[in-house]
């Protein structure tokens, strides 16, 4: 793969656009905790230096509509704390890969909005903006994709090779090197580009799934293993290859507080003024228990084209048929590990 | 009408990205002109004031491949001409109207490129970038799109009622005012809004259709007459209503010089650099004749959707189905005008 996959686009019933309300709900619990982080941390008057216009960027946005909710509270809450500077122009620059679908990011752009709205095209593990161009770098749920397959997982060989698993759960070692190498590898370019694009003083936000400390199985992992299990089924039946299970492998990461101090660290650029790990709910039904078929539904949504590149539509179709026929047993893998919420890493950076 | 309708999107035979080599030869026609005005005019150090990003924004980009090249002149010219200021980081703000397709135009960006590109959605009749944000404002072939259609023009009993024609080309006085009216009132708010975003010192260069000085039949209202000719053949064979084609006009004006001298003193914040017309060749086949089909071709991938907003699809079809087979009549109109060229205006603006 060259680039990881974007978000399914348009408006159809799978749709980003209709289905990222996990990724929503994982925004909106980290809101009083990013308002509180930019209230305590932001010094405007001095981050302006004069200018009048206030830019903000939203890194990996997707289609909407939860970038412009996120917008929106930012942009509120600086409006709330800017104290005695006179009046301040907005500007919002929605970044993603060049495939995101950004006519239909455009086309349910609030019409009422007190911002200048932009969209720049292209990977955030490397350079987007001009230099000391932004004042708050926003990052939502787009982290976790890692920029590229780490190589040792895709040669037979090699000690890394990840049979009969499509991600790092429960994987082998070298496999799980592999992907935090690549995770460290990825946020070192991440920090350094936008170390370049933040203006001294300026902040950026970070959510994106994580884990409990100390523990491994969480509600990201278990759908992985419970398709996993499916995809298992596909190949005794014979409709998929063993070996293009084996090849496959998920090209994302869910890094724990640790994981994410260390690549912070490393770059030395910016102080963390606010790390915490949040619980996102799992969509449920009226009596409480989680609702299967909607996390899985929500989870092709933001998934289908990462799998779709290596099996193709048809395989798709059939492994999320297969997942919904089976998902009293996803219920029973969530109730025997006590999981009914999503772990989600909230970090707050400061440009020293 | 709520907006002037975007070109055709994506790369199909009547895409613009397949059929806008008029407007890009009537672009490279100016490209001397555009430098020279620029490097006369421009002091960087100046512009600058301290900041080491320079930025361009081209209204009304369409989708490619034209505003590339322009963009790309630009910036040479701008390289070539700083003189002693150090490194520049380059941003290049591409608008155009919401509906335009983005995606596309993303996906032909040039991979190697020396600018940071966003896409900056909105209609250029209304404020796009914060204040005091643009070097130079660049537009090319789009601000002959008027925002809205006169609405006098959609009164039956009013006398700007254009019966049976479709533009102001020996229309009566009234039509001719009311085109007239609302061009002077979308290029009030274009200057309006472009006088805040360009910093003290930038620049806006136009390139826009024209007439020549004194003259009334040009390449492009040639087309429009043997187009309302053929709509007449349409409404005599009952394909069309008559009243289809009396409310139908289309949205678009070739100003004078005058008339654009006019605006911009109205405006009062900007000096005309430089002024003039030119003329763009007309595609044409080995014999040096104009190739009637292709320019045919080429008005339909800049009109089709207007006129399919009012008639439909099929009609459309029909259209220019008809005008091809009826060339040669075409073909005689531009040799009863000795018309072998279009006329444009460029003219260069700089912020008082």
């Amino acid at each position: 793969m060259g680039q990881p996959s974007p978000m399914n686009g348009g408006d159809g019933i799978y749709s980003y656009t209709k289905n990222s309300s996990l990724q929503r709900n994982g925004a909106s619990v980290v809101n009083d905790a990013m308002k509180e982080a930019l209230i305590d941390n932001l010094d405007i008057k001095k981050l302006l230096s004069g200018s009048t216009t206030f830019t903000i960027a939203d890194l990996g946005c997707s289609v909407g509509p939860n970038t412009f909710m996120a917008m929106q509270t930012i942009i509120e809450t600086v409006v709330e704390h800017k104290g005695s500077e006179g009046l301040l122009e907005f500007q919002v620059l929605f970044n993603d890969q060049i495939g995101n679908d950004f006519n239909t990011l455009f086309a349910s752009l609030p019409h009422r909005r007190n911002y200048f709205a932009a969209a720049v095209p292209g990977s955030f593990y490397g350079r987007l903006f001009p230099s000391s161009s932004i004042h708050i770098a926003y990052s939502s749920y787009a982290l976790q994709w890692l920029s590229k397959l780490p190589e040792e997982l895709q040669v037979k060989d090699s000690p890394a090779w990840n049979a009969g698993k499509i991600h790092y759960m429960g994987a082998s070692d070298a496999v799980v090197k592999a992907y935090t190498n690549q995770f460290d590898e990825d946020m070192g370019i991440f920090l350094g580009a936008r170390a370049e694009e933040l203006v001294p003083g300026g902040m950026i936000v970070v959510v994106i799934p994580s884990v409990p400390e100390g523990c491994v199985e969480h509600g990201t992992s278990i759908v992985g293993s419970f398709l996993e299990s499916i995809f298992m089924d596909m190949v005794n039946e014979g409709v998929v290859e063993q070996e293009e299970v084996d090849s496959f492998n998920f090209p994302s990461v869910s890094p724990s507080m640790k994981d994410m101090r260390r690549v912070v660290e490393k770059n030395g650029c910016f102080e963390i003024v606010r790390m915490e790990l949040g619980e996102a709910e799992l969509p449920s039904n009226g009596d409480g228990e989680v609702d299967a078929e909607r996390v899985l539904v929500l989870y092709r949504a933001a998934s289908e084209k990462t799998f779709a590149n290596h099996f193709g539509n048809d395989i798709v179709d059939q492994l999320f048929a297969r997942a919904i026929q089976k998902k009293l047993k996803y219920t029973q893998n969530l109730h025997s590990f006590g999981v009914k919420t999503s772990t989600q890493l909230f970090a707050a950076l400061k440009r020293k």
